[in-house]
């Protein structure tokens, strides 16, 4: 039987979609995943050696190899460059990289595996700032980098599968949480330092802009998302996946400061700063409801887990 | 007083934008153009030859070097990898290049020029598939990668405005045509075989699909609307130019069928036929009516003026 292909699945959101279908019942023999360091990660742990590809998928020839050999039925293309504020210091490369990486990917299922169905990651970035929950089809208009190499992966995905027919759901995920995720986020930033705080190491919890808000879910959430829309998912069409509620960054602070096991100081810092960014992000998930997706897991529980994550991280010293 | 700079000026829409402008009493010597490939292009004849710049705008540096030293005052960005057949040839260049132009001249508007204006073309290309209208905020869905390119160009271009506060006006033109545009598009496709089967130098007009109905403008009515957009327009914003009338390339044939010398006997082609084509594309132009525009040129004159320049490279031997 042909496998689930899983590009960059040895990132953050990748290793929990393993471990979600891991935990359906989905043999750890039948999932690969590319990434493109090598390097000791949690899916060593879950998955067969043979089953974790290192390639760089902005190489087309490599990218239709892999391809060729696996003829994967199920895609879930999550390989992207994926940090919005590095994205800002990296124009260039941020947007040549996720369209080179798009097309590569799109090019090889149009060649080797066309009858399969693959799973095109978005963003909430794609949307231009309004105080209104985002519908699918509010206006889109980045403002940062990242999100416009996101609108163009969006529309690539979206011309293949209107030109060649192709088996493609797009989804918009909104802001995601949980376990390995790089401190470049904030709620890991913040989880990171706080952990550091309660052990003495430091001193002070360095923040950025506090005032905007944002739509936070648990990733345990997200990918079960990703796992409905690849079969359930309507190709050609594309979906919102989030909370469907937003708070402020100081909400989310507040929260994660009454989880602390000390007191904790707070001092703004001028290089988190971001001028320009968008004021309020929250989806409307009416159309990924009507699928049968709902959102299962408490913000403070998801805070709280990560917290413990890290202090454990930090017990094994590898924080 | 600083110049005017047309990137790509001494291409199609360019020279029309060039001819409109010195007929608006704008001195040559105020307009500088760039262009990729020094030719002898009938822009030669209208500007100082001083003032076109030889310059690959995908290399940064040089296109950093030319803000510096001119410092132009409005920049109309014409330039682009402009063909929507090619780029189903050509996906990667056709994104790549676009991408790269786009970004390179706006940081250079950045560095060099923040307080200019700057007119970002778009293209009716960016948006999806629609029997109604398109206004500027339908959904965009490109269905070829030249479409995809100006969404990520508009993209770009808009996030540069709301994050580092730029003078970048937006337009989404629609079909437009004229003399000196090249054969790869319809109406200089038809207009070139008409007048060499007139001449008895080809016996049939081959034709691809005739069922699609586009909306055609005269491109001295779009230039026009290009001039009121840089003076008028508002930052940010983004308009529709079309004229807000679709006909099907049936009926345009019929009516270039009409105009020329002969009968003619038309032969549909496969290599011309581009499944996956939109079938109808009609501009919304309320927007860019309330700022004062209107299309002026009718159709028919258009093509009959088509008709004739064709006829008179013929008759130069340069067709």
């Amino acid at each position: 039987m042909s496998p689930i292909l899983i590009t960059g699945g040895t990132g953050f959101a990748g290793s929990h979609l393993i471990e979600a279908l891991l935990e359906k019942g989905v043999p750890a023999a039948d999932i690969h995943v590319t990434n493109l360091v090598k390097k000791p990660s949690f899916v060593d742990t879950i998955l067969p050696e043979a089953n974790i590809h290192q390639l760089d998928l902005t190489h087309s020839r490599a990218t239709f190899e892999l391809f060729a050999k696996l003829k994967p039925r199920s895609i879930y293309h999550l390989a992207s460059f994926s940090s919005p504020s590095l994205s800002l210091e990296n124009t260039t490369k941020a947007i040549e990289t996720n369209v080179e990486i798009q097309m590569n990917v799109l090019e090889a299922m149009r060649e080797h595996t066309p009858q399969a169905r693959l799973l095109s990651i978005g963003s909430a970035s794609e949307y231009a700032g309004s105080t209104e929950p985002l519908t699918e089809i509010s206006q889109l208009g980045p403002h940062d980098p990242y999100g416009v190499s996101k609108v163009a992966q969006d529309m690539l995905a979206y011309s293949y599968t209107v030109r060649y027919e192709l088996g493609i759901v797009r989804v918009r995920p909104f802001n995601h949480i949980g376990e390995r995720q790089e401190p470049g986020f904030v709620v890991s930033d913040f989880a990171q330092q706080i952990v550091k705080i309660e052990k003495g190491l430091e001193r002070e919890l360095r923040v950025g802009n506090l005032t905007v808000s944002r739509d936070f879910s648990d990733v345990k959430d997200i990918v079960r998302g990703y796992i409905l829309l690849m079969t359930k998912g309507q190709a050609g069409q594309v979906y919102n996946l989030g909370s469907g509620q937003d708070v402020t960054i100081q909400e989310l602070l507040d929260k994660m400061k009454s989880f602390a096991k000390v007191g904790l100081s707070v001092s703004p810092e001028e290089r988190k700063q971001r001028p320009g960014d968008i004021g309020r992000s929250v989806a409307d998930i009416t159309k990924i409801k009507a699928l049968g997706w709902q959102p299962t897991i408490p913000l403070d529980e998801t805070l709280q887990r990560i917290l413990n994550w890290w202090r454990l991280k930090l017990l094994e010293g590898t924080a």
